[in-house]
């Protein structure tokens, strides 16, 4: 089986983090595996939520240690090979925020550094009950710097800090309360409750959401005149799209839309 | 009855969306009266704080969806209108920020898209128990971009992007813990717990509060060392201000402020 | 005894307010005292966590307005030292920013308008139940403004407006809820609790943590793709620090690291 499975099911592609024996860790691989697959849903109009879980008993324990231990090898001591690694896994972060797709991330066990940054990094997290999450990379001298990149736009300041300086985790119910998952449920139900909030939004009409998204992330970092500009025109080619007049049709009709998409 | 109804309680403006048929809905006919009430009252030295209810068994259900539709009719399918139409609107969100007065919005039943924002964008909000709060155009086709822009400035951003996407509805109890609103009360409460709060706001000093909020909202997307020096030029002004002599003369000899305004 | 009090126990610096007789105003003795002894601990490479706490029975009450007052008396009527002293205080609220130890505020009693800002610039606090946070300046005519800077970069901005425009106090659940606190205490506790926090974060490696503490604030402001570019090069010269590869290497091996620092 590959390090990374996708099975698709309907207009859900569900990836599923697939090297257990090293809790599902961002090596060079995975994140090849990664970026490749989500370069490949970006084309992909049939697809229309992905989810992303991980097999065995964690979601994902960060960088790949040992591999990182190896780099050192190089003559510049590893150097080149630390700043590919992590401009290759801020690229593949930042492409879940770029993909047309919402993302959902599923985790359970733990979530650690980059696996933390991965949780944080998806569009929406249900999380596994016992599930616990951490930047605990201060804990063995290197500090989550890029993980707090997507923690710091999760959650509040002093709550993030707390968890970078002192590399101690954080529970589902914590999670919730910060805003770093959407909601917490029983282990047994994760998959169920991750499809079904995949489905609720797989059955909005596809280009809505997609123009959505992308403008979700646009606008964020924007002045509010900016933002209202940006957002302004993109209402306007949702209002022209014609199965959006056929939804706004149908409901004033209360009737069910017959979209083409 | 006009569209939007005002009455004056002393200092305070209380502005009713007046609408029930169409549950408030930001009609053209709503967006100018709200726009022009808001043009007035910046004028006003004698109103220091504005209230905003909804008449009827909901506080507003964003766009009317009947003249979006019949705004197509034109020859460029709506386009030019429908550009006018966000851009008046935006316009009328943004005019709150800048109103001298704080605005306080009490809504009830339901505050749905563009009607979500205009709680969102109101400086504070105390809501009835009961209420609920969606961006749910993405029900019908027409993701929530212009909504969003409020909205995702209000709450966190996972469950902004939940909201977003999946249309569902927040309770008052969930709006309250993400800060979408200041608090819930019972909603024979309404009325004078928004009324008290607006009191208390009102007894302060006319001068101070208008400085204040204005700063408030410049000083929020500056960097630090740019936000303290705007600040720190508003407080000079502040303390330069008699009344304000006065109030802090007043603290140091335990008494009552005699102030002017 | 000085007005600011410094006890060092290993390596982390106690500073305590102490001046109880005014509240542990920020005069302009309290404010050169903070600033000159953050200046002297920006040197100095032993300590590696700072706490701050008040002697009497509150942390801080803000500027001292007898001062303020007798500043009037100036041929200016005190512009020209009201600009420098909000310029002061603002200059020591950042230089907590940039220290390169982490700073936990411990307050108990009350934490009033500019100390409330101290609360707030930390990068940690644990406060002692039953404390009260405030931005109560309004109340006497002279808005919050420079405190605001601090407090609506902890807090969501419909909460933070609310206490800034009513002058109400929040208490320690409150202050926890949303996010100007890390957590409450028993008063008893208030010391052992924040000494304990300190103790965790002064274990790690320094380097690490101070190269960390510097990234968050840097990285707060930029967008995505600069944020990434500076934190990756960061943890480039972390990974390469010999005391990060001896704490990966102790981790891999499941050993205590032995560290130089």
């Amino acid at each position: 089986m590959a390090i990374l499975d996708r099975t698709d099911q309907g207009a859900i592609a569900r990836l599923t983090l697939n090297s257990p024996g090293n809790l599902n860790a961002l090596s060079d691989a995975m994140l090849a595996a990664l970026q490749s697959e989500f370069d490949r849903l970006a084309q992909d109009r049939h697809i229309r939520v992905i989810t992303l879980m991980g097999a065995g008993k964690a979601f994902c324990a960060g960088h790949d240690l040992k591999e990182m231990t190896a780099g050192r090898q190089a003559e510049d001591g590893g150097r080149a090979y630390f700043a590919d690694l992590f401009a290759r896994c801020a690229r593949m972060m930042t492409t879940i925020l770029t993909l047309p797709q919402p993302v959902i991330a599923a985790p359970h066990g733990i979530a650690t550094a980059a696996g933390c940054q991965l949780v944080a990094s998806c569009d929406m997290a249900v999380a596994a009950h016992g599930s616990r999450f951490g930047v605990n990379g201060v804990n063995i001298g290197l500090f989550c710097s890029t993980p707090m990149v997507a923690l710091s736009r999760n959650i509040p300041r002093k709550q993030a800090f707390e968890m970078l300086t002192t590399g101690q985790f954080i529970d589902t119910a914590r999670a919730a309360e910060l805003g770093l998952i959407n909601r917490a449920v029983p282990p047994e139900d994760l998959e169920s409750e991750t499809m079904a909030l995949a489905e609720t939004v797989a059955s909005k009409l596809g280009s809505a959401v997609r123009i959505g998204k992308r403008a979700f992330y646009d606008q964020l970092d924007m002045g509010l005149e900016a933002a209202y500009a940006h957002t302004g025109a993109v209402m306007v080619e949702n209002m022209l799209d014609r199965d959006t007049a056929e939804g706004i049709a149908a409901f004033i009709d209360k009737r069910a839309p017959d979209w083409d998409q």
